[in-house]
């Protein structure tokens, strides 16, 4: 089996089959709630597997992996650390695909654990299997239901489908992250707990989700990398294609201390991360809301074509705060011509400023933030624009949202290079109400300009790679096929 | 009516009468929403003034202040600007001690509004008044149920009482601010939009509110100052007693060419604030979830004694976050000493961690956390903690964070210096449901370990500050009391 038939792990995403080996009949135990967690709304067939038990949440039980008469396309291992290498055998044996090991007890408890886990690759590459795991949570695909995650779900949400893939190497964050986007309404096409990452690691995931057409961007949670050849060289394949936003952690020094405490990850200099990063076009991200917000945005919006952004606001202290953030991050706020000026000028109110940031005033009607984002995309002069629409003032409809963004959609098919738009909203739920539709059409939205200006910053950065490789209108083709403008 | 005599100033949060001048029947007007939303909580008398109406939401209504019988306390003022000043001298001539004018028109719109204002300022202290505006948007205190903004509460709503004052030069800004603050449930003791500051200004609120019982921290948000030197000294006479958090837009030159345009300040170059709010021991904040992201944590929790920072986790990688977010803000993640590791190794599960980040991991029970906390507590090698409870894993239990805050606050107060801890919670509705809980009982919670870091820092730093003027031991004292432990 080599590495680069990665059709293979299909498996893990979208099986068949699913034996649960370690099922178990007690709701304190992970092997139950794994269980549990599959059944609401994995479609495939589910094997619990327990040498005990006869039929568990309704389910026929069976002793051994050998005794399915069924193929099993993929087995979900949470039995003690000791039994897992007979067990992985028994899966070798039956013609099992792939294998996601969520016990723990291997490499990460260091002695015995190290001799256990190089046994358990050797068993699992005898047999041509494919591993994720050991000690992790394993994935949770929207799409199919596929959920192998172990967390009581009176106590996690779960996130709808999506287009942002999510590689995690903590079990546990990732875990909170899914329970945060769940709320956040974030949608996730793939996430996969890596664990020890004894077999499958990030670039094979990311030679696969390259290909993945439920994917647009895809993001990462890494502590330290072992295979740093291949994961440098699958990240420079992947970028020119997908934007790809890295988390890493243990800058510091205390970190990789903590880092060497937790999963036993050599974290490395940081500074070799952020040069593999630079050379392969890597958005870095540092902390869980910058991840995601990048994600976000550039999930939705096409990249930039440059740095140049306008600031259309509702609010002139927001248009001010909004600017001071885009020049802390390199951003260009420039002032726009005559011409442009002028033009505004004519939409906009006799007490509105056509200068950049734009301010429409908190007198404004929806039709000048619609005329005004025409006048700006057409312009020429921008290659970015972050809306700050305060919903609440009077004179803004509760239609603004579909107004606005079909206006936004309309120019964006008759230009040349589309201009990506992010949004601000500071404010409670009245507010949310209208920005959660805005997402919904299409325009990331944010709870402050500090964060809206990090997310175009983003669509800059990856716009400036695609650009320098040659490829900014191969990706803007394909992205604009996707969403449809 | 000298500025020293701030007692007045009371009339602007808790007047006994309030008189509308402008107030109007039409709906979609200002001056019939002003009255609508100050006659939802305020219980002092209420009189609208309209020379053309005879009731107004089932109020009487009066030609003019003068016809009044009943002393009048406040005025607010939405008349049209042309209006204001003939209006504003009846209201000296009524013996009106404080007026809230919120029409537009003045210096803000350079020209005759310029004069105007000089006109209007003029009035107002020949009758010995104090004004707040013009242009502005006014009062929300929560307390008193005063409420002199116009927006409709359809569409935005406001906080709870709480111990956080916050003044700003937007006024749509502000509004924004309380709209999500009451999404959040942060607390408001009062909120001021100053407008064009004619006359109260930020050195005058300072003064006033670093003595008003309800005020705990005081948030400003800034474009731009005019009576610097006025200014510098009462955030000098403030920040010894109350911490003071200072958002200043205008940091770039492109955002001071447009607070230019929009309020017609001078920022000034931004290197004067940064050394004023050095000098003075104002914590600058750089967005607005960073500013209530510190007020929160200053609001609820005692200075750190020090840059120390104890980390206490249930999930490693977010340890190994909150360590590099320490790092990178300048705080100390230190090692612990044998003594203590082998006290917390004694508590803790055989797979956790007593190093700094404390691991208690996913297996982890309540009182893992709970024995930990006290160790590092009374350790004497930290001077602050940051506890990522990762609520949802099973063995902790829903009763966690009564039984975490008790054990912390029992120890607290047996410390010379109390330690402050604030926690970070990533993850979604069961998790918000018990870190909400938690807030209630006075631990900051935070979505990410970088925004909890984050208010660490401002707890460390203003206790930095307070030991250095000499008053830390006071202050603890006072907040003690304050917080009852």
């Amino acid at each position: 089996m080599s590495r680069s038939d990665l059709s293979v792990l299909d498996v893990f995403f979208n099986p068949r089959t699913v034996a649960v080996i370690g099922a178990s009949r007690d709701p304190t135990k992970v092997g139950y709630q794994i269980l549990y967690n599959l059944k609401q709304k994995y479609r495939g067939k589910i094997y619990p597997v327990n040498p005990h038990a006869k039929k568990i949440l309704g389910l026929k039980c069976y002793k051994s992996v050998l005794d399915i008469k069924d193929d099993v396309d993929l087995a979900i291992i949470s039995v003690p650390a000791p039994v897992v290498l007979s067990v992985v055998d028994e899966c070798g044996r039956k013609g099992v695909k792939g294998l996601i090991v969520i016990s723990a007890g291997f490499k990460e408890i260091g002695g015995e654990g190290v001799e256990r886990e190089k046994k358990l690759v050797e068993i699992v590459k005898k047999y041509g299997m494919r591993m994720i795991g050991p000690n992790c949570v394993g994935v949770y695909v929207p799409k199919t239901g596929l959920n192998t995650t172990f967390l009581n779900p009176s106590r996690m949400g779960f996130p709808p489908h999506g287009h942002i893939a999510f590689i995690s190497q903590s079990g546990a964050f990732g875990i909170a992250v899914l329970d945060w986007a769940a709320m956040r309404g974030v949608g996730i096409s793939k996430f996969i707990s890596v664990g020890n990452k004894a077999d499958v690691d990030e670039a094979d995931l990311l030679d696969y989700l390259v290909k993945d057409p439920d994917t647009r961007v895809i993001t990462l949670y890494i502590e330290g990398v072992e295979r740093g050849q291949e994961f440098r060289e699958a990240l420079k394949r992947t970028t020119l294609r997908k934007p790809v936003i890295a988390l890493k952690s243990g800058r510091s020094e205390a970190g990789a201390r903590a880092i060497a405490s937790h999963t036993g990850s050599l974290a490395g200099t940081d500074a070799i991360y952020s040069a593999v990063f630079k050379q392969t076009g890597v958005i870095r991200a540092y902390g869980m809301e910058d991840l995601f917000d990048m994600a976000v945005a550039l999930s939705m919006q096409p990249p930039a074509p440059g740095k140049r952004v306008a600031i259309l606001t509702v609010g002139g202290g927001s248009g001010v705060m909004a600017t001071d953030a885009c020049i802390d991050l390199g951003l260009e706020v420039p002032k726009l011509s005559e011409a442009t000026e002028e033009k505004l000028r004519k939409v906009l109110l006799p007490i509105a400023s056509p200068h950049n940031p734009v301010d429409v005033t908190g007198s404004a009607r929806d039709e000048h933030l619609i005329e005004s984002v025409e006048i700006l995309m057409r312009s020429g002069e921008i290659d970015a624009i972050i809306w700050i629409p305060y919903f609440m003032v009077p004179g803004i409809s509760e239609k603004i949202v579909e107004k606005f963004i079909e206006r936004v959609k309309k120019v964006n098919r008759e230009l040349d290079k589309p201009i990506p738009i992010v949004g601000a909203a500071t404010g409670g739920e009245y507010t949310w109400k209208l920005a959660a539709k805005a997402e919904k059409l299409g325009i990331p939205m944010y709870l402050s300009v500090e964060r809206a200006a990090k997310a175009v910053w983003a669509l800059s950065r990856y716009g400036e790679w695609l650009i320098k490789n040659g490829v900014y209108e191969e990706y803007v083709e394909r992205f604009r096929k996707i969403v449809g403008y």
